[in-house]
């Protein structure tokens, strides 16, 4: 029989969602009258906007006639949709071929990683989304995961935590890996911190892998929404992001990825055309239904929803942060980010995350999932009817949570 | 800077379909009134059928609304659609959930490489569909390419030829990719010849993957449309398979793979747990607007749709292939496949490609961009308006094409 490949037995238990999602079930198992509140998994819940449903309708209806159908485009994206979204989110930034429209920001995270190849070294937040950390396990990049630490060999952790204002000391590595607005503790780089960032990626060889998927939620004029913002980010940045969030498209899947083309390796090559090979060699375009609809949402009406959306959320976590920190908890993110990350009592967060479904019914997410660093927090997702977080927070305010 | 995946070096030129784009939109720039055909890539034409057009509809609608919106899904794909797929095409010969749903067979491709890792081996039918060694290539599996052979040191290439009616002698691999209907030489396996290949793979510790892409266009009832139609195949078999051709959904994205859970790596472990692994880790579902509105379509309707628009393509084929062989030319393949492989007298595939375009504006693919086996051929693809391939044909047979 064939070898496994040996990097799949470093990886630890399941990738943190389907294992929250294997407890909720195994509560509702033993609790099948329960009502559960879901502020775990960052999932939208709100409609998709009606300018999306009706573009959505008008381009099935034209993929049913001769004229109106298309089959495969290509790989990078409808060059329209590109031109579009370059224009919107990157306004004199960058240009349209820059930008590779993709099936979502974890799937392009997947690709870079086999893009990198298994010499790589990466440095990550800690804590930071799972994804990266997973995915360079299995490229092989990483040596085993080590008990005591709860880190991997060969993975640079930098710690984000409440005394460094969850901006970590910078560490050297190929590639480093930075989320802001921040998926877990909903911590905002400010320019000044990303200019630190740029300047430290130039000066260690680094290249900066940026993962902008909450940008939409930075309401503050004075934070970038972008690493492009920063000047001489094009020489070190490629840049992630989605309609996940800010449209709703959690199923619906649309994403895209910047990779500039001054970016090289120390060979001289440009990252632009690995990454070209890598999204038309080992995939084939997002889907041109959900592209097209997309592209005729891009309007006034559409950006307008997209605001709306993006409000609502911000109000569920100001409900949420609002209600803890009167309960005496110390809470971080949740102004310009739909995170609050929460520091408990107790020394295990799948404990905390535990003794919150007992106690409430509410499923949260353990710091721990997310490294390390995590360990004595929890995070609430503000994602949630407005109704459900109300009743989540009443549940909070009445509960006994003496362990946390 | 930091040093390039050296796996990169290694590829050669551009993947073969964007190459191809390449030289039309050359051409049309040289010749800015030409009115091209294409039968090159092996893209669907016709339109989506009407059922799947209303459910796209009514799953929008639904979308707009607070009870009918959905988010993130499993990531193996909706269960009801896991169960339709599996009845539908695998009826009693695998569980519901060793089937995953996908955006699609090549973006799978990819994934299981990253799943296989580098230290795997693999053998190819050559030629063969590019994507099995370019993903190889970019995972470093392979050594360099040596040009006298055109092949790439550690990959094991098995010829298929007319002389072995193409299949091939079987060799030794860790993975052996295996594609029937084949692409792009239109042979389908026989029963006996698949019964071969699992008996191969026992007895030689190799893992198969079949690649049933085309499996619908299979109309003679005598030939397997499943590898699991051979007993023993779950031991030895991954298969991947799409909606692509038979729905039309070569732009809108939906395939699936099926890995059995009776398939051990050498250590004992399940491949079905690591590639649950690689699924959930480095992609996100499929979209779930496509994923429900095709579970809505799998009825009588969009079953009967989809044997009606494989009539029409086979019809296309059959008309191709009449042609080229009245014209004294040597053609494979095209009666259960859309694809008619067509030896040249030329021996140069991009030379006999360039010389049908400029004779007769009929974009085709040239062989050897499925592999060094390919190089005398070139392969015409089925998938084309009537009117097109009509029009294609009369202007081959006006043409002088006196190359190849």
């Amino acid at each position: 029989m064939v070898k496994r490949n040996k990097n799949f037995a470093k990886l630890q238990a399941g990738y943190l969602f389907p294992e929250i999602n294997r407890r909720k079930k195994e509560f509702m198992e033993k609790h099948p009258d329960a009502d559960l509140i879901s502020l775990g998994i960052g999932d939208t819940t709100e409609p998709l906007p009606q300018v999306v449903v009706e573009a959505l309708k008008e381009v099935a209806d034209e993929m049913g006639t001769v004229e109106g159908y298309s089959g495969y485009g290509d790989e990078q994206g409808l060059t329209e949709l590109r031109k579009k979204v370059a224009e919107i989110f990157y306004p004199g930034l960058i240009e349209a071929d820059e930008l590779f429209i993709s099936d979502g920001a974890k799937c392009d995270t997947g690709r870079l990683q086999m893009m990198f190849g298994n010499e790589m070294t990466i440095a990550v937040q800690d804590p930071s989304y799972p994804v990266y950390v997973d995915s360079a396990v299995i490229m092989g990049q990483t040596g085993s995961y080590v008990t005591e630490k709860k880190q991997f060999e060969n993975i640079v952790y930098m710690p984000c935590t409440a005394e460094n204002d969850f901006f970590p000391k910078l560490k050297k590595a190929d590639i480093i890996y930075f989320c802001s607005p921040n998926n877990p503790t909903g911590a905002v780089a400010t320019k000044e911190q990303l200019e630190h960032l740029v300047r430290f990626a130039k000066e260690n060889d680094a290249i900066i892998v940026f993962d902008a998927a909450y940008a939409e939620f930075i309401t503050d004029p004075n934070l970038p929404k972008t690493i492009y913002e920063i000047e001489g980010a094009k020489e070190v940045a490629i840049e992630v992001s989605s309609f996940s969030k800010p449209f709703g498209y959690t199923g619906v899947r649309l994403g895209w990825t910047v990779v500039p083309k001054e970016l090289k390796y120390s060979d001289g090559t440009a990252v632009h055309n690995d990454w070209n090979r890598i999204m038309t060699t080992v995939f084939n375009g997002a889907s041109n239904i959900i592209q097209k609809a997309t592209l005729r949402s891009l309007n006034d009406e559409g950006l307008g929803e997209m605001k709306r959306l993006i409000a609502y959320y911000l109000q569920n976590a100001k409900i949420i942060k609002d209600a803890l920190d009167k309960m005496g908890y110390q809470t971080y993110g949740g102004d310009n980010a739909p995170y609050i990350w929460v520091k408990t009592k107790s020394d295990n967060s799948w404990k905390a995350f535990n003794h919150i479904l007992e106690e409430t019914q509410i499923v949260t997410t353990p710091g721990s999932g997310f490294g390390p660093g995590g360990e004595t927090y929890v995070r609430f997702s503000a994602f949630g009817h407005r109704k459900k977080i109300e009743e989540a927070v009443a549940r909070l305010q009445k509960a006994v949570l003496e362990h946390i």
